[in-house]
């Protein structure tokens, strides 16, 4: 059976990793005969956001591998506690927790560097030639880890996917029941909600990326 | 459209929805062609569990509307603003939240009574006569809504079982991937983690039951 990593961020759309795209991993995953594990580096989230007034909460904080275990049902390790060899691929769902907590693409744009155990961790999936599939707005890691040319798409939107090229990537157009595949690099992508009008939508585009990647391994 | 109201409880199994029976709700009302708006009650949750060690962490509070916005996305309302004309029938995920927020199961079992307001809010379902899907530990809630000989299922476990009848209900056993319905009272219900070993598992039952809501309206 293959065994898949899913790297999260937190669980809420705005300040962790997108639960639906997180759920919808693991579902897609588990049909298609694989099994997972969740992983989440263990600092602190750049924030917390209340998800119903969508303003921060300035007087909260919290932890991004306490809180994402709410989407593994307390089945989550460490990053920094990778065994490379157990695992056969990586997943890494959206969300805002992907732009803030994994690196700083929410704040600083193409000048955007990856959390030091977040890059380490990706890192060792890359290395190893191991497949990769970024969803929603986790793609912008891509140009920092694979280096230049490396293709991948963030959907359509106009000043996100100048940030992936200006960080020397090679940004595709897709829709969001599309998935650009990178075969020399093994990475996949997919928009996932950065257009995804209902969650139906999203599940198209993640089923395909959670295929091709199980494919790739 | 069928309009299809979602009861949420917080945002993870310990201590409020089980975001995985939340999600792939919303992914089978959407695949078949309904839509959905969340609702959670305006309360403190019982308590906040940390995911990753299951303690309780006594020092801190969340609120249920707030916490369980994350699984809508922002997209959530307070129970009291409920307009049963504009929906067609209720699903209600579980997760200790079910047993924890909307009702007092976890700490009183078969003395359980159902907070006021979440009472108020499925009540004018049940009045209305429109559907009800209760999921995993959410059906403890059934006997007290519907009064004696309401059948429903929490699955197999003999004491969760016997409460239900305490309550005044009629347990019926069930497997993972069934449903048990009751005609008469318009109510449905489905094991899913309860039983579940996998989210493949608890997705056979709930899709079942999502479309059989569907097709009482």
């Amino acid at each position: 059976m293959k065994k898949i990593a899913v790297l999260l961020s937190g669980s809420g759309v705005f300040d962790g990793s997108e639960i639906h795209e997180a759920v919808l991993t693991m579902l897609a995953l588990t049909k298609l005969g694989a099994s997972y594990q969740c992983f989440a580096p263990d600092i602190e989230q750049m924030h917390v956001v209340n998800h119903l007034t969508g303003e921060v909460a300035a007087e909260e904080s919290r932890n991004v591998l306490v809180e994402s275990a709410r989407i593994a049902r307390g089945e989550i390790t460490a990053t920094d506690r990778l065994d490379i060899d157990a695992f056969d691929a990586l997943v890494i769902p959206g969300g805002f927790g992907a732009a803030k907590n994994l690196c700083n693409f929410a704040t600083n744009g193409s000048d955007c560097e990856i959390s030091l155990e977040v890059s380490d961790f990706i890192s060792e999936f890359a290395d190893a030639k191991k497949p990769v599939g970024f969803i929603c707005i986790a793609p912008v890691m891509i140009p920092l880890l694979y280096g230049e040319g490396v293709t991948g798409t963030i959907g359509n939107d106009i000043d996100t996917a100048q940030a992936f090229n200006l960080m020397g990537g090679h940004h595709q157009e897709a829709a969001v029941q599309d998935i650009i595949v990178d075969e020399a690099n093994k990475v996949v992508s997919t928009p996932a909600y950065m257009l995804a009008g209902n969650i139906a939508e999203a599940n198209e585009g993640i089923e395909k990326l959670v295929k091709k990647v199980l494919e790739m391994v």
